[in-house]
């Protein structure tokens, strides 16, 4: 079968993948469409950087995936939706032909992997993949596969809006309207945050931004975002920090007022540089968030199948397989894409 | 009269300050004893960048106190007891000879003003000054002036543990031990926070913590607190910065357990570099403090006097006003040193 895969940093189209085939507990399926994720693009660029990394972190839970090597293929794609083919065996699942969508994660005999960066576990860049049966969620409502594969990043959203802590009528600063900034902002409308003031340097995600619920947006070459909400009259703001490089968390630091809250959703990979001084003056704290447990995930999905967030503006782009590459190439500059869906 | 006095980075014993005369509302009271600070130190190095990095901040209330002024004479000291030797026009306070202490904050007809670093306000290294009759607190059940001057550093110590949300039974990591890893100690050990691994490089400081509450001291060249932790069969522990160098914020980061939080008590003057990644990977949370609020600082008094917290073994060194430049140099490089305390 056929997956774009990662070699040596960049995208390769195989058409010789061998087709899988599932254990017991494990239902095999056919992708529909999966979303190209920004860490997937952190992956390609900073892989070596970030598997040393992760051998220098400790405090993890020791998981059976093993670590990926670079040298070898790497199936990445972990917001997806897809089609029921077929269940392993002693093994019930939705009837062949059902839309499903899953938390990027597989069971198996050899125990728990993740879907995302692999040599062995296929993701959601290829036409089949093996999903894991009790993770299986039916995409009701007649729901687009497309916007079925954005459960995945709107629930990274959610979950960060559930961290903060934040109630209706508290106030946001969301640096950053890309994927992420975005499925933040929708989930703090959704919530009932007000105002929420958005920063991109990018007009089309600005306008994005205000579509999905930012009530005042802002370039922040021209104003920062944290002046932009010090004009309103309101309490001091969650700060949202969705951009992911160098400086961000500095400059949020900063600007912030005593005692605001920071939460850090964006992915940055580099070193960075803070000064220990502002947080303290202003006893800051700052949030680290990731991912999302699997309630957030069904609800992401029921705030989409409802139609109480419409992503449907998000996808600013549909590749095939054949146009992963260019896709991975295209967003490293992204302009004012949103997201690109493969549809294999 | 005599005070000592920080003059470009230097200090100075002066004799010809003039006596204060206290305003309506205020206290002219004679210093019995004021602790040398760690942020005194700070400032006395520091001060030209602590007070650009407080021009960058942005988001601080507006104060009344003006900016200090290198070029002159700048008043420190605010760990400190005194005694009442007479009250401003129309002010009710204790009688004459009373020993009292009081948060570091004047109240006067031009506003509020920090007692810390002032080129007008007197601090508590000179032979008297003045306070605010309002937050006078009376010094109970004869307790020594010594240690009553050191209500100000452990109310910080327990301001941090109570920002932290740390509960009974919880376990704790203390990243240094000068005196305000030892404050945070005993606040948690009298918290009934269990077990607390403390770490410093000097052993005079390592048997200061296990008296005052550590159940374990690590020497930090030889083990990682974190990894001293890890062998106890604990849920994760909270983690207090109180080194207040570079480096540790991004070394606690890596080394801790998903969901750690890390409160930072630690005052780091110099910019630092983090690792977000290790913060995303693991969900972390960083809480930077500072200070304590007045509940706090009575709290603190009440456990010193009670006997709660026995805060003797904290003061390793006594000098006269004469002496405050040469202890400032010997804690410079700390050693065993925790508190040394001026008696005027």
């Amino acid at each position: 079968m056929r997956a774009a895969v990662l070699r040596e940093g960049r995208i390769v189209l195989r058409d010789d993948v061998p087709e899988p085939w599932p254990e017991a507990g494990q239902v095999l399926v056919r992708v529909r469409a999966c979303g190209i994720c920004g860490s997937d693009l952190h992956f390609a660029k900073h892989g070596a950087r970030l598997l040393e990394l992760g051998r220098q972190m400790k405090g993890m839970p020791a998981t059976t995936a093993g670590e990926v090597d670079l040298g070898r293929d790497v199936y990445m794609g972990h917001e997806l939706s897809a089609e029921v083919v077929d269940a392993g065996p002693d093994t019930s699942t939705f009837p062949p032909g059902t839309l499903v969508t899953s938390i990027p994660v597989l069971a198996g005999a050899t125990g728990i992997q993740p879907v995302a960066y692999s040599n062995t576990v296929l993701g959601g860049y290829g036409e089949q993949m093996l999903l894991s049966a009790p993770l299986l969620v039916e995409v009701p409502n007649g729901l687009d596969p497309c916007h079925a594969a954005l459960t995945e990043p709107m629930a990274v959203g959610l979950h960060a809006v559930n961290r903060s802590g934040i109630a209706a009528g508290e106030g946001a600063v969301v640096l950053g309207c890309g994927p992420i900034g975005i499925a933040v902002i929708a989930a703090l409308h959704l919530r009932g945050a007000e105002p929420i003031v958005a920063a991109d340097l990018s007009a089309g995600r600005r306008a994005l931004a205000a579509r999905m619920g930012a009530t005042t947006v802002v370039d922040p070459a021209r104003e920062g975002a944290l002046d932009a909400y010090a004009g309103a009259a309101h309490g001091a703001p969650v700060v949202f920090e969705a951009v992911g490089v160098p400086g961000m968390i500095d400059e949020a630091m900063r600007d912030a007022a005593p005692q605001t809250r920071i939460v850090v959703v964006g992915v940055c990979m580099a070193p960075d540089r803070i000064t220990p001084f502002f947080g303290i003056a202003k006893e800051l704290a700052v949030q680290f968030v990731l991912g999302y447990d699997p309630v957030e995930f069904t609800t992401s999905l029921r705030h989409l199948a409802e139609g109480e967030i419409d992503v449907q503006p998000l996808v600013t782009g549909r590749v095939g397989l054949d146009g992963v590459g260019s896709a991975f190439e295209e967003l490293a500059d992204p302009g004012s894409h949103c997201k690109i869906v493969v549809l294999p």
